[in-house]
């Protein structure tokens, strides 16, 4: 069956599930390929609803309004991993794609799922077991030692779910509330990175430079690519396990391999499969950005080049900070992008256009140059500038001298 | 006054008239600075309307639409030339902000009102009269020679409203049809240049790279960027010319200056106070695209970096071809984007999403490269696959050995 195209531009129709900044900026790059993203969105304020043409509002936990959604789309997808198993194969068996399929989806949102997978594979990952029990949690941590880390299978994203227990009694506390739980050893790791690679039905697999993520209370806050000072050894065994998990889990769509880098190697850390944080840098900085690239997999198109436009990028995010308060005092929103335009001319802004909290993901900045040192100061530079107002004094502005 | 802000985003609302593609690629820029660009469309399936999320039906002549459109927008821009000069005196004089403002934007708008402000100023430009009579004309010819170009004053784009005529009867035939005609010598020209910045209220000018454009029947075909083999005194010549006509004019946004290039230098052919076909290069091959930097400018924020992001960028037009023809028998536009996704993995693309017809402006792709001749024969040969479904023998489609 030939999926269905938009009778008006006879292009596909791609049908995002989720009206995040992913989807917002998965529409950008829908536009250059004389498409409209269709966006499901639960509120109309949302960062993707705000900007795309084609919005239904709806849960993606309303099996219903999923339907109408996927009517008439070339395929359905996501920007995030919150769409019930059940649903996903409901609409499959209704007739619509769905990329990445249930099957392949599962191991992004399960989390004991995944550990299963990768412990059949054989890939390299931290000490697990499942633990239903305050006893489970110290058999454990008598092999591994504590502390131990717990997490919750399901529902987790940016360090929520996560936690760090120093004893049976937290253990025993936190499997009262959320039931079984999945235990990691803590892993004595140099640093965090990612890889990236996207894979079509067809099997195309297209592999990204590997990133270094820089985590700030469990939310990435900067990329740094390639990562820096990695071995081209270390490099590629990244890029070809990621590849591996792609193709042995049937992934369409990208696929972002979070990865500890320890003193023996690497070890993966969780999945996700949709655009992804850590890629966020592809839009400044390769010749073809992790959105399009999602749309040209999901479509099963063949994949753009990932061939870098700059030797160093650095995405650095910028989270809700003291200028989201409510008696912040400092230059607003639209004055602080005024500045930030004024001292980085040269510095990418991507905002999502989502309301001002503390915490939240609010946009992100990309530079590119040659230097990692130089290329990192400056995004950070301008990331925290626009969170917090405040000036670095290696940028200060020259009006204040 | 400080411009409106929208009260969701905190960012301005930059509402631009005109729904066809220079509007949805400013779309694609507006969301990256947390914006969603205001669409006035004449009819929904129009280019920008298809992906823009506020889209306002109306008339781009029709002064209430104008007004409503207008209403709570930091300010006013265009796609195209053709809102009548006391509609945007209505508009301003209901206390919006038109950027550019009419006393600009007439010099884009009738010819001979540039020509006279030209003229003024001492810049080069193409020897040239007004004529109101065949006998206007003789006289002129007499001075320049036989052909003479004729050019409606106002309305003309494209190749449209300019005339080649070659004796009295026939600038007499044209004369009786339009009226007033602005006659041009015919220019013994090189080739075609662009010159394009911005300015913004505050006075600042942003300057890009010299482009050579590559005409094809009235229509701009291809973009060389840099213009390959100009000097750097013509270059810097042709940069300060546009700067000096940004400031005389008082051009508020994106300025193209269209050059003929001749033994002698060049010389202003005419004006896009716009986003301008010419500059489509910049999404892939500059830092800042125009795009954005129109945005920019007329919100009177600081200019964006113009710098290049590779050595040599082409960017060539798919114009409506025999793939467009109600008979075409080859392969569909999303088979022809599969292939052509297949065989130029680093060309980008940019598609439109407008109805296909013959010689239709439908898209754009753009190549990156060191080597102007491996760059532009990559754009082109891409561009005609696009267009006509032939593939040029030196891309032959492996399948098809």
């Amino acid at each position: 069956m030939a999926a269905p195209l938009d009778p008006v531009t006879g292009t596909p129709v791609v049908a995002m599930v989720g009206g995040g900044q992913l989807s917002r900026m998965t529409h950008q790059a829908a536009i250059a390929l004389g498409q409209s993203l269709r966006v499901l969105a639960a509120d109309p304020a949302e960062s993707a609803a705000l900007v795309a043409g084609d919005v239904r509002l709806g849960a993606h936990t309303d099996l219903q309004a999923l339907a109408a959604f996927a009517e008439g789309a070339s395929v359905v997808t996501f920007d995030h991993e919150h769409v019930p198993t059940e649903h996903l194969r409901a609409l499959q068996a209704a007739g619509h794609r769905v990329a990445p399929g249930p099957d392949a989806l599962v191991h992004a949102q399960d989390k004991l799922v995944l550990r299963r997978a990768l412990a059949a594979a054989g890939e390299p990952q931290p000490a697990w077991a499942q633990v239903d029990t305050p006893a489970d949690v110290a058999a454990f941590a008598a092999a591994h030692g504590w502390p131990v880390v717990l997490k919750t299978p399901r529902g987790g994203y940016d360090g929520k779910g996560v936690f760090v227990v120093p004893d049976e009694a937290a253990a025993a506390d936190l499997l009262q509330t959320h039931g079984t739980l999945l235990a990691e050893q803590r892993v004595d790791m140099v640093r965090e990175l990612a890889a990236q690679v996207a894979r079509s039905p067809f099997g195309q697999v297209a592999v990204y430079p590997v990133v270094e993520t820089v985590q700030r209370d469990g939310v990435c806050n900067e990329a740094l690519v390639p990562a820096p000072g990695l071995s081209d050894e270390l490099a590629t065994a990244a890029q070809e396990l990621a590849v591996r998990i792609a193709d042995r889990l049937g992934v369409v769509g990208m696929l972002a391999v979070e990865l500890f880098e320890t003193a023996d190697g690497i070890l993966v850390n969780e999945l996700a499969m949709r655009p992804h944080n850590s890629g966020h840098w592809t839009i400044d900085g390769a010749v073809t950005s992790q959105f399009e690239q999602h749309l040209r997999a999901v479509l099963d198109y063949p994949l753009g080049s990932t061939a870098m436009t700059a030797p160093v990028v650095v995405m650095a995010n910028v989270l809700g900070g003291d200028a989201a308060a409510d008696d912040w005092a400092g230059p607003g929103l639209d004055e602080r992008i005024h500045h930030f335009m004024a001292h980085w001319p040269d510095v990418k802004l991507h905002w999502y256009g989502k309301g001002q909290r503390r915490g939240r993901k609010l946009g992100h900045v990309t530079a590119r140059g040659t230097e990692l040192e130089e290329v990192r100061a400056r995004a950070v530079a301008a990331a925290r500038y626009l969170a917090d107002g405040v000036v670095d004094p290696a940028f200060a502005f020259e009006e204040e001298h």
